[in-house]
């Protein structure tokens, strides 16, 4: 599937689209999958501040996800709005094993590791797209549905971003190569559908 | 010192007025003073975070903490910017001890270390605020020197939406009598001058 404009090559990023059981999961589920959606925009922009907390001195890393990390706290802002206008107080959801299951899968060494963290950070802004989209199509409440219409473009611009910091620090065939080994991993890790409904569930 | 704006109530927030060898010091070394202050700006945002993740449910605190976070990262943009400028590419500086020797001194137990890390939060942008305020009077550069003053009413507003959450939060005599054990903590960090020019040395 491809999560990319014409800015950027064409990739077929995710390797597996998302399984018809999530859709049925997330739409029957929408309370909970704003929860969710909300701490993922938080652990967004707390992973883009990371990134720039270990590489400091990347100057156009630094300066990109500056940007990134401010519009992850809009959005952040923005779920929230959702969730106070339906009366659903902020908490804690504990996260589906994705994320960590990912992050499991980084190699340990430099510059790998950096390479790799650039990756998965895009994979999972390219998987969000994904999901962004069938919540647009499936979601029956059209304010809602318009909410996540309009949060999809800058989920693939986020993947757009990571691809192309991947390629400037590193030979477009070593970051290709490593997609497509994160991306058959990724896809592996959404496989069998977590039985809390997440957005990466 | 009192760095707070007529919507709070008067407090003497710092114990210890910053020392004329630390202004010394930072004029001295403007470029420097730069870079650690970018690091000082994006450390405020991941701060933030940190605590929007570990009090997940205080939905005011998570609203309030949205804006700083969004507010900080704006500031390292800036600063960023003005290091561009100069010609001074980002590198990574040791930070002084006082972040950490501060942290040392939150009680691990909850509620307490709740409202220790609000005041610690608190006091730090206190003390930013007044050695922006003395960076805005002593810099020979006039443009930077404005870039500093515009800084400063922003970090005395952190201070108090940092205070006005630990009023939220806890009984006011509480907040006012572990503001006051920390401050004098704070002031006594500062009492001997960290070697190396830093916006906390």
């Amino acid at each position: 599937m491809s999560v990319l404009s014409s800015e950027f090559p064409v990739i077929n990023a995710l390797k597996k689209p998302t399984s018809d059981a999530w859709v049925e999961q997330a739409i029957s589920n929408l309370d909970i999958i704003l929860l969710d959606h909300s701490q993922c925009e938080r652990k967004a922009a707390g992973s883009a501040l990371n990134l720039m907390f270990r590489y400091p001195s990347n100057a156009k890393m630094v300066r990109e996800l500056t940007k990134i990390a401010k519009e992850e706290l809009e959005h952040f802002e923005q779920v929230n709005q959702w969730l106070d206008r339906r009366n659903i107080p902020l908490r804690h959801l504990t996260p589906p094993p994705y994320g960590a299951a990912l992050k499991a899968n980084l190699r340990p060494q430099e510059p790998n590791r950096f390479l790799d963290a650039l990756l998965a950070s895009g994979l999972i802004e390219a998987r969000s797209h994904e999901r962004l989209g069938l919540l647009a199509t499936h979601c029956p409440e059209p304010e809602l549905a318009k909410f996540y219409r309009g949060l999809m473009a800058s989920e693939a611009r986020h993947f757009g971003t990571f691809w192309v910091l991947a390629d400037t620090y590193f030979d477009r065939e070593v970051v290709m190569e490593r997609l497509d080994e994160l991306a058959e991993i990724e896809s592996e890790l959404l496989v069998n559908l977590y039985p809390e409904p997440r957005i990466h569930s």
